[in-house]
């Protein structure tokens, strides 16, 4: 593991740029501790979709330097639900509302070691809003921790079992066929499956490139108008035809259904927590 | 107030960031001042809105450190209008056009204790193109200020009085009842007035969680088809039913019209520069 | 040339923000190298267009400190396209996929002054995907040259011709008219073209402002619907009545079509790869 030389703050939501809501958690930030280096992770996550959030933080966190990693997708700002921080294997802090959102990328990190609620007025701002705890509270908390501030001095320390988890169904490898859900589309449409390589194997036997496969949805129901679909494993999008669609194993290692040149995604009408069934033809 | 530690320099512009135009910028300031430490506040204002472009200001600075602040929606490059510089009494610097961007935010910080034209030809590019003065005037400026090069090196001082204003209308409470503009629409949709919740007890008392009002378009048009709006106050968004209206103060301190999970803008057809009137029902 | 003081590292991609694709690389630079300094210049290039990214890097660049400069549009990525990396004779480093996209801004800095191949497994992350090369080749090759790796170290040299350049027609100065191809719409609708002022001069003498032009495509047909285009030389954009349309020098020193306060490309159907001619009336 690298050591942490410099604090870096990660940052993602669903704020998109066009708002002063971004700038103004950065500040709040800078304000606390302007040796803080900040990387935007992406400010365009789908508005309150937690799994997308979710999803790019899995895919980007370990690519990052060990830091303190901000992320808020929080459509339920001002309720009950709770603030946290939480500390990784790899020295890491989450920090953000507990909806899962940072569950799976913590769990890549050498696994979640600590979590504690964002409680101690010290570490928030002097006036809390009811709307924009990004501001107010994580922020703030961020840039503390980032500052060298113990995880246990926010608040109490919390039963790992009762942190929130998204409910994205596991993959089902059963003789034969694979079941798995849509976890994320990326901008060019491919659409990434909540399953790896091991998944598909222990399902149909390993694949190589060329082999017939067929993808339905799960519950038997058209995908935009197609039964399901033909296509084969490959290794990369560029070895299908242009318009052609493929199976292959994406470069975060989770399986993703693409067309070549195309938006998979758009073409047969899947998002995420779609679910769909893999068999050979 | 805090020291300035570190030479922020923060940076707002109706640019997008699909052009050169940012980086161009960007790249001007850190030739002159490789220490510069940028922060962007939103490169997507709204083209050539200059009220969206203040309104963001206004709401993003004051929770930024002091240092310079960076501003361009300019749809006057290449005429008649000011370039200029402006200091708080933060210990700010604000950079750009005067046609009333800097105003709003400046006043927050402290208040404007001195203005500059840019005049120096010693502080510009080489060369001044008459479409770009972002990249030629503005971001020099802004670097030679982080670098601490006194404001009055920049030109002769401005008499405050002349400053460009914005000509949103000022809130009106008279007894029943308060007329307010509309100042910016957020991301959610939001719609924030320019009005403080002192505007509105002003006009009709003190309001609390579930007071019934109403919003009418202040001159009597209707706003989409409805006559008028039934709302209650409420402390936070999520008090109201998803897709139910309402008022409340919102995260920077003015009164905004809302829909739980909706757009109020979008369902009531509301944008900048629209005057609202509201009343108890 | 100004010292590279510090190791700046911009970087361009068609990735976009909505994707953890960004983010990753940018934690793989900082990874490699903790001290570098990040500056976007864009992810908003359309999306496989080699040629937007080059006239933005074209553009930006010049205005960069001298740094390390890395730009992915990939349309081949996986295929046999050569990864490469140049230096200038500013002393800056550009590394990306050889197709054409760092040549022109790399020949404006200076000049070409070697080419190497990124074949050395030592500067490559351990697992080489087969869709990413941006992260698992381009982000680690340039993090180290920030910080210091000899060029040479990456893999053999390459002889300069051999570099893949972009096929944009040169503009073609005949007596009497400018055939000139379209090489970037700014975020604007303004429409630049291939082509600087002495080539215009070359074609139909000098021009001033208020000069009366006409523009026609250059293989005769339409321009969405009209014949051809009159139009007068300007200084600037909002020297022509709103929604006149104008031909200028725009501010990087190319010849641009544009429309006062309204975009040229979306009046007249102009995009990428259109040829025009341009001639007095």
């Amino acid at each position: 593991m690298l050591p942490v030389l410099e604090p870096f703050v990660s940052f993602l939501t669903d704020f998109g740029l066009a708002d002063p809501s971004v700038a103004a958690c950065k500040g709040v930030i800078l304000r606390i501790n302007c040796e803080a280096r900040l990387v935007d992770i992406s400010h365009a996550i789908a508005r309150h979709s937690v799994a997308h959030g979710a999803a790019v933080l899995w895919a980007a966190l370990p690519y990052l330097p060990a830091g303190v990693h901000l992320a808020v997708v929080d459509p339920g700002v001002g309720t009950e639900r709770r603030a946290i921080a939480l500390r990784t294997g790899r020295g890491d802090h989450l920090v953000g509302p507990d909806n899962g959102l940072l569950i799976p990328a913590a769990e890549r990190l050498g696994g979640i070691v600590a979590a504690h609620l964002l409680e101690n007025r010290a570490y928030r701002l002097a006036t809390v809003s009811r709307t924009f705890h990004a501001r107010d509270i994580f922020a703030p908390a961020a840039a503390h921790l980032s500052r060298g501030v113990a995880l246990d001095a926010f608040g109490p320390g919390l039963d790992l079992d009762t942190l929130v988890r998204l409910d994205t169904p596991v993959p089902e490898p059963v003789p034969g066929r694979l079941d798995a859900s849509v976890v994320f589309v990326d901008t060019w449409g491919n659409v990434q499956l909540l399953a790896e390589p091991a998944d598909l194997e222990a399902a149909i036997g390993r694949v190589s490139s060329g082999d017939e496969l067929r993808v339905e949805a799960a519950d038997g129901s058209p995908l935009d108008g197609v039964d399901g679909i033909d296509l084969r494993w490959r290794l990369t999008y560029g070895e299908a035809e242009p318009g052609e669609p493929l199976i292959c194993l994406d470069s975060y290692g989770r399986l993703a259904l693409a067309v070549n040149l195309q938006s998979a995604a758009e073409k047969y009408g899947l998002g995420p927590e779609r679910r769909l069934r893999i068999r050979r033809r």
